[in-house]
């Protein structure tokens, strides 16, 4: 018997739309990352697939994602688990700078080592940054723990224990389990369950709002590497998009 | 010190709308009913209260109600319970009636009794009808004791473990509780909170999409008998409204 993952990746938030980098700034989805979200519901569904729990981050474009998804779906009524593991990456300094002016000020060596280098973030962001979330009620738990920048590798090493402790019981308890995540706390996950070198991880891009299905086996290894997209045609064209960005 | 409880009636749903009787039947809102959430949201927000913990039902109109008054209060991370206890009264063979038609065809006498009354449900649903919810997944787990009808002493009855055992918890753990719910289910509440006669909470309407706040004291009891809305004279137009349903 086969466990069932099922990650998906927000919609178009309005700074995705805008080319800005995010990270932990909690902007909302716009008219298109909603209509995203409700297409991957209808996936789901049409797919057969059954959530039983769902795990977010803390942020409103997953959040809003997972809740018109589910409502598309028919399983709204669902458990919700939610944590700061399965935010976005922490982007420091980045955070509120447009992308296409950060490559042309830093140039493309420097830019691809932040958004694709597996151990190096980008400067730490100051505390009293507009951007900052140094004081936000939802962290007041994490104390000192709380991130000013992160690289990927930081992503893997904070995602990894509630992989651990909360969603391997649920796939194990027999739960069908709906990831509704962000870019890169996904790619920390897929990294993990594909056994991804630090190396490749950097050519592998999710798109946005399109279910990608794992099956587990008891050693939740993934019987499909790189598990399936519900919608194979149209993933690989808008991870191509992802790809892109900045140019 | 004091604990402090909101509740918040769904806003207006799709039968809301058309004036039928909806009970376990799981409509969507309206746009009116979404607006009426996202300015519960903002309410909730301006009075600066900051919930800690929602509590909903399992349907769809209070699910999505929590989502977006969240959104709008800045909240929309924060932990969600839920439990087809928080479900509106089960109208038993009267779902999907139109409220009017069932006025004119039974008799002020009968509807009233059916609506207002305690303990006199209406006729059960059988399994087969359209509007049964036999054999919807969400309530799997409650086998014989998935209601075919229900009066309000049944809602009080199937409400109270969840207050006792998960709501005044959060409320002991010093959590501002946020209760997303029904009309009828939050009346069973305010009937337990304000000891209100069997006899006396016929005349008790509940306005959709309006906060109404309890602060309680130790024993869980009210420091201001009935609560204050947010918006007191917004509620007591729509209370009125909500009496003169079916005319």
């Amino acid at each position: 018997m086969t466990h069932t993952l099922v990650l998906l990746r927000h919609g178009e938030s309005e700074w995705n739309a805008k080319n800005l980098f995010t990270g932990w700034v909690d902007v909302a989805l716009t008219e298109k990352g909603r209509a995203e979200a409700v297409r991957g519901g209808e996936l789901i569904r049409e797919a057969g697939l059954l959530p039983d729990v769902v795990h977010t981050s803390l942020q409103r474009r997953a959040i809003n994602t997972a809740c018109l998804a589910l409502d598309a779906a028919d399983r709204h009524w669902i458990p919700v688990k939610r944590s700061w593991r399965l935010n976005e990456r922490h982007y420091g300094a980045l955070q509120g700078k447009d992308k296409k002016q950060t490559l042309e000020t830093f140039g493309e060596e420097q830019f691809m080592l932040w958004r694709r280098s597996f151990d190096v973030p980008p400067p730490p962001l100051d505390d009293d940054d507009e951007w900052s979330q140094a004081g936000d009620p939802r962290y007041a738990d994490l104390g000192d723990e709380l991130p000013r920048t992160e690289c990927l590798k930081d992503v893997v090493v904070r995602f990894l224990p509630w992989w651990e402790d909360e969603i391997v019981p649920d796939l194990e308890a027999g739960h069908t389990v709906l990831v509704a995540a962000h870019g890169n706390s996904l790619r920390a996950l897929v990294k993990h369950l594909d056994q991804i070198s630090d190396e490749d991880i950097a050519g592998l891009n999710i798109p946005t709002g399109m279910p990608l299905v794992y099956r587990l086996d008891e050693s939740m290894r993934p019987t499909v590497p790189g598990g399936e997209y519900l919608d194979p045609e149209a993933a690989a064209e808008a991870a191509a998009a992802v790809a892109s960005q900045g140019r």
